[in-house]
């Protein structure tokens, strides 16, 4: 190929570290680099929970895309993919067409409703800065309204999360924070705030072990969180939920009902004509799509097994970051003409999941159990870490966690 | 009388000053004061279109009634009031009962919306913490929305003000400030923001000085303002509004009317069957109610006629906080036995309109015309001053606005 065309589609976690590592190997006459994203900004989707509850601000979750790509240096394209066409190696754009040579596919994921009645309507998602943003904003206006109703509306302080995965449980520990600092801000009294958890499975946090859940559940209780376990969403409406539980169906009036408890990958994938395992691209060892072999696929797009267990790798931000180290490789390797490329090998360091700003549970290095502040520390180190793999110190001072102890 | 009850009811300018000074003057075992609020706070009613706006927060504009009234002194009772019995000398509350020996009535304004249709239903007030607070976030909602849905819809973006008085204007200054920090917070183009006044007169803020209309216009205009006078207001809808100007109706669609165009005293003071004139009661010249020796009125249930210009006197908290000097006095006159009462004499120091934080204009001392920088440190030492007055230096450093010159 003579000076070839990339193109990255997405700037996540995947696409945008996988710009970054190219922006620093590839030299300016090896290859054009062109990155196409629907916003000006990169952000931590990992943060999205804190940015919904209100915790953190949505500017420390986002990240200009000009801020850690060179302009000039790299093509950046604001607009949103339409359709990808491999056969013809073109990609349609809400406002215009690419022509690649080598394409990265790195689109994300979007919520499963999984057909329950109500919920696409409905329900909040925590799945962009704007839908967090919205969702902040949407606690806020329905604490403020409490007050102004002649007839008081209880559904207003209703909070009902459905999923209790790894981020339904994550925001439900933002929200046993920021509950009482709204109930402060706008004179309710904190016991007639609930807040709700609906979980199908026995348990909350399936996977997690036994004791790391207790122990979650324990603080999130005497935080004032109410868990309800083997139950089945049925029905969500404008004002209020059903669910299943022991062949009993309870209702639950609110205005708000956050669903966190189903991703799948970004469907131009699924309707672009990919062969797909659960709506994603199962990729080669080294990250291309099986059909094409000039398409990478990365992040929550791609399906990687897991041959120890026969199931597939969960879709973090932790794998997506350590594909886009094997992608920029390889991606570089075909631009100078080299065909031998690198295959890709999970290396899960381990897993945190925060309660708050101020409690976590988490698994690390050999499966040690971590909770409390020790488990907080490490997911603020996990978060920072990943500022300055993506952007130096300058980014770390600019959007780092230095409230490492509280 | 021996140990007679005085009875306060209301908390604002005119009810917490008089409470504050009876506090000061009166000896513990001369009279039992009681003060009666429907909240546990007293708020600053002048600053509310800044609390409305998002400029200042809440919590400036609010005072604890613990922080300036002596608990042991004065009996607080929160409660609100439903009657006044004037002939039984009893004042029914919700939740009970109170006689007095003299009462005070301080129950201060509410919107008047004229009958003009959907106005009661659709628009905003700006009228108490509640009200304002909750026009706080409804901005804030609207603007987060906007980014939220696949047809973007512009009357989330258009903000009506009917009235272009005193409390408009000075609200709009408050908007002309506020919605450029929304826009940056929500990702919107200042562009896409509509904020109108719509007022009746030909001309805003009526009464003032032309000069200082005209300054007024332009510093407004200049950051956005569209102004249309000489326009009734013929309906408010929920997704728009409806005016009349040179005999045509044009209508834009907006999520947010605020009505800031008409107040009157509280209906219960007409309810309660004193003879009213526009809703008030013409008080005597020692501040009591023309039928009941044992009543005072004060503040915006109190009409008192200019007997230069054949007027009433305007409804501001500097008249109120005038007449509670007045009115303490006479009620502790009353209270020892005296029947020598004083009378009350307005004496009008001057009139400031703030334009936003950065900008103002106004009328001091000999009808001195202000205006920009001059005009905005006059109008942040007058709300100073009360402060001072209200609560000593304690609680100017508390809640005092001390960016002066900004």
């Amino acid at each position: 190929m003579n000076n070839p065309h990339i193109v990255i589609l997405g700037a996540g976690y995947g696409g945008i570290m996988t710009t970054v590592n190219l922006q620093k190997s590839l030299g300016v006459n090896e290859a054009r680099v062109t990155l196409v994203n629907k916003h000006d900004y990169h952000y931590q989707a990992t943060w999205l929970h804190e940015t919904a509850a209100g915790t953190i601000h949505h500017d420390q979750t986002r990240i200009p895309i000009k801020d850690v790509v060179n302009m000039s240096k790299i093509n950046f394209v604001q607009d949103t993919v339409v359709a990808i066409k491999p056969d013809e190696k073109k990609v349609q754009l809400e406002n215009g067409e690419l022509e690649y040579d080598i394409l990265v596919i790195g689109l994300g994921f979007e919520a499963a409703t999984f057909g329950i009645p109500g919920l696409e309507e409905n329900a909040f998602m925590i799945g962009s800065i704007n839908s967090a943003r919205m969702l902040r904003e949407h606690l806020d206006y329905n604490f403020a309204m409490y007050h102004n109703e002649t007839e008081k509306n209880p559904a207003r302080l209703n909070i009902v999360v459905g999923g209790g995965g790894f981020t339904g449980i994550e925001f439900i520990g933002e929200l046993a924070n920021r509950v009482p600092q709204l109930c402060e801000e706008y004179d309710i009294d904190r016991d007639q705030v609930r807040i709700i958890n609906i979980e199908a499975a026995p348990s909350v946090l399936p996977g997690f072990d036994p004791d790391l859940v207790e122990y979650a559940m324990n603080s999130l209780e005497s935080r004032g969180i109410e868990f309800v376990t083997g139950a089945m969403l049925k029905e969500c409406k404008p004002d209020g939920i059903v669910y299943e539980k022991d062949g009993k169906q309870v209702e639950i009036p609110t205005l708000t009902t956050v669903w966190a408890a189903g991703v799948r990958a970004n469907s131009i994938v699924e309707a672009s004509g990919f062969t797909t395992n659960r709506g994603k691209i199962e990729v080669r060892g080294d990250m291309r799509a099986p059909e094409y072999d000039d398409v990478f696929v990365i992040g929550d797009c791609a399906l990687i097994m897991n041959p120890e267990t026969g199931r597939p790798y969960p879709p973090t931000a932790q794998i997506a970051i350590q594909e886009s180290k094997v992608v920029a490789h390889n991606v570089k390797a075909m631009a100078q003409g080299n065909t031998e490329l690198e295959d890709f090998t999970p290396n899960i360091l381990g897993t945190v999941a925060s309660l708050g700003h101020n409690d976590a549970i988490g698994v690390v290095m050999n499966n040690r159990k971590i909770f409390g502040w020790k488990a907080t520390v490490m997911k603020k180190i996990i978060d920072n870490r990943y500022l300055l793999k993506l952007g130096g110190l300058r980014l770390l001072f600019k959007k780092g966690k230095f409230k490492i102890f509280y």
